[in-house]
């Protein structure tokens, strides 16, 4: 079977790199298809246990290249997992919900730092980016392989799953500081698009949030803001 | 004179686009060489703004494809300003202390940052990236035109120059959670290199701080960190 550039409506998607594709298969280990190695691996200690991986998980290892110039546009990459792509529902607990998220890089970015934050329950609002594409699961440092995501048509469809959920939608139009909020479990931490924001409808949702900052910027950019309301919302367990 | 790609010995840059163009001659018009239109700019309220502000600031407007091409690798990028690099000094304050930042979309969206919460002196100790790299003023969105950056060639120069400042090296190594500190002013957050934070001689400096997180991931991202020690540091001046 030939290998194609990943596309939204492939069923498999990729691990691009080493420790990436480690953290896939020691996590979904059951949905890795098959690791491809480049023919310039240096095989040293994280080929030993990427090989002993593999074969805990009857997991095929295949040398390969030309898989390599299809899918990465890094020299440097070595090894490629190949993954059916899983879904997964929500827990209840804290969420964090994202209307429309357009930026792939800025969407696994975001990923990393909700797990960092220990929220591992994730709404995204259609449209939005694909968080199977590999330039998500690359920025996202492995992070989705721990986390719950799920695609909602609409915010109505999410909060209607989750009716008992206090609800913070953060927008600039706010005028209640994050630093007067005492943040109810549980929670859900809204934020719209990069470039738009939450439309005002959002005002009706909820309790409404604004991270104060200077006049000096339009706006703080989406994964800083998404990181330090979780930082925030999250202090009690971590002091 | 034939315009040549960005590079670090260069003594002109470049703002790619109009919201930073105007940003550009706005904040700096004395060091604007000239603007390049391309031969496909719709010509609206954007074009008016940019013909006004050049027009006050005696700068010679260009219209001019070839520019795009060599500068730009987005179809659709209209204006690009051509400005003499500046080098500034920093003012007693409040600083942020950047050790051998690497990657150049996160220098960017640290400047960004610190613009957001008044922050505006920024040290760089060498080797670093280059802060006048194209790819750096696009990620700041324009906050490099607002800010004080000096490079220096070891943190103990930077330190010798501003003896006063409270010294908060943030470290996975610290066992002081950043939830417990009260910020003296005026003080200095200093982060280290994406791959390598700071080494352990900076656990000998100051206060060192962490930033507590779960332990499913290694670190935070760079910009992430530094962003989150703004808002706790500064959150006295935005309550």
């Amino acid at each position: 079977m030939s290998i194609k550039r990943y596309k939204k409506e492939s069923l498999n998607s990729y691990s691009l790199g080493i420790t990436l594709t480690i953290e896939a298969i020691k996590r979904k280990g059951n949905f890795m298809n098959k690791v491809y190695l480049n023919p310039s691996y240096e095989k040293g200690e994280s080929f030993e246990e990427i090989k002993k991986l593999c074969k805990e998980n009857n997991i095929d290892i295949e040398i390969n290249s030309k898989v390599f110039n299809v899918l990465s546009d890094k020299d440097n990459c070595y090894v490629i997992g190949e993954f059916q792509k899983f879904y997964t529902q929500l827990e209840k607990g804290c969420h964090v919900v994202l209307v429309n998220p357009s930026n792939m890089g800025n969407l696994g970015t975001i990923l990393r730092s909700c797990l960092g934050f220990n929220i591992t329950n994730i709404a995204i609002i259609s449209p939005a980016c694909d968080v199977f594409d590999p330039k998500v699961i690359r920025a996202s440092m492995g992070a989705i392989f721990n986390l719950n995501i799920k695609y909602y048509d609409s915010f109505y469809d999410y909060q209607n799953e989750f009716k008992e959920n206090a609800l913070y939608p953060f927008m600039l139009q706010s005028s209640k500081s994050i630093h007067n909020i005492i943040f109810k479990d549980n929670f859900s931490l809204i934020f719209g698009n990069e470039a738009t924001g939450l439309d005002k409808s959002y005002l009706g949702i909820g309790e409404n949030v604004i991270i104060p900052h200077s006049k000096k910027i339009d706006s703080l950019n989406l994964p800083i803001a998404v990181s330090i309301a979780l930082f925030e919302a999250t202090k009690n367990s971590f002091k």
